[in-house]
């Protein structure tokens, strides 16, 4: 079989993702259930593992030799990123799913021998994709983005996670005090698609691979620096404290919270 | 003149609502003019400034007896609350209408002899009217809300301004902590309409009358409190710390900030 060229593997996922939004607003018309992981702040819900084994299972189908890190463990256990790695967040964000029936996303990322090849982030109840990577652009559904202006700290606002303000961890609360103002949406990849729209210009957030998986490839794509806190390289297959920024607010906050 | 019912008053005010809206689309086409008021993160724009002449000059075409308390000023300067006073805030979250173009809300409330009777919170860009008042209920769009289930603390997200928390004022931090989650969207009626909708539990702010006037009304009539952050009540005319919260909530909070 001929290798799908990359815009076909697009427009495959892209059918995956539209599939996945109609099992998860059905799935929402009966009562969820919901369980907790390592928290009551860490919630799974039946909907979050239906819709990973749903995805994992149509990744396994088109793509059989390719490993799939899932946040629910229905992938498998990822030790090293040669060849094709499918990153899969069934519902990301899933205490909003829980609480607000809205506000959260589904994401699916594929790298390629550790490279970032595509990314997808959906936001469900808005029914709004974004979509691409490296050699296809990012797009808003159909419509391309272009770079989000490179503005400085004080010029923009910052999400920054709950526990990183309360705790006032790495200096965090000053970080807020010279931007714009603190917003906070609970879901990596809705904070990610504000990132890719220009509408926040920093967010700091303890973060998982499936987490950042998606949104470091479009947020790259448009110029934007998503590094460890410190701004050094993420690890693709490790969670920690994650900076997505634009490089004046990066350079504005690395002395901050130094 | 006869005098109009309240369901023609409603039905008028919801005119003046999408005309404003179309307004804002327009002039969201042009570059803003962007000034600070009593400082860099407290703006006003042209758009803010003629949507609320244009509203004002409505109110005072459909009710020449009211008083208006507008933000930008074009109203009236208010200072009792016999008869009818409408308050205005025509671009809510101005902020984030700047910096994120999204996010934002137009209000209108009615107060007759200081009695909630009509409120409005129009999140523009989604399209969404929260309407009603306590003889009609609430409506999001043309959908009736019901009560928002009164959950405790623990069980639902809270929305505290950033201030609040990172100068931890008030105790605000533990506030959080002890609920399901922080988060902060940047606008009074965006935060209000979460609560009617029940996807918030909690929001406290320092708020000014035409922050809170249109909210009060529709939150408390879908049996919210909606109270200075001390339980006390409010008045119609002053700026206050504001804690809009479920029944169960507030009784947790009032401890913990005491």
């Amino acid at each position: 079989m001929t290798e799908p060229t990359l815009a076909e593997v697009d427009q495959t996922v892209k059918t995956w993702l539209k599939a996945s939004r109609a099992l998860v607003l059905q799935r929402m018309t009966t009562p969820l259930n919901v369980d907790e992981k390592t928290g009551r702040k860490d919630l799974v819900t039946n909907v979050d593992k239906e819709n990973e084994r749903l995805l994992v299972s149509k990744i396994r189908a088109f793509s059989p030799d390719s490993q799939v890190l899932g946040e629910e463990g229905f992938g498998d256990s990822v030790t090293d990123t040669t060849g094709w790695v499918w990153v899969v967040d069934p519902i990301d964000g899933t205490m909003n799913f829980v609480k607000q029936r809205d506000h959260f996303a589904m994401m699916i990322a594929l790298y390629i021998d550790g490279r970032g090849v595509l990314g997808y982030i959906y936001d469900v109840m808005a029914n709004v994709l974004y979509s691409g990577g490296p050699s296809l652009g990012v797009f808003k559904n159909d419509q391309p983005l272009t770079k989000p202006a490179n503005l400085a700290l004080r010029d923009g606002l910052v999400a920054i996670s709950g526990p990183l303000i309360t705790e006032q961890q790495m200096n965090m609360p000053e970080v807020v005090r010279q931007s714009a103002g603190l917003r906070a949406y609970g879901s990596a990849g809705i904070e990610f698609s504000h990132m890719l729209t220009g509408e926040l210009i920093t967010y700091v957030s303890y973060l998982k691979p499936w987490d950042f998986g998606a949104g470091k490839i479009l947020a790259e794509t448009l110029g934007l620096r998503v590094t460890r806190v410190d701004g050094t390289p993420l690890s693709m297959l490790s969670s920690d404290f994650v900076m997505v920024a634009t490089e004046k607010a990066q350079q504005d906050i690395l002395p901050i919270i130094g």
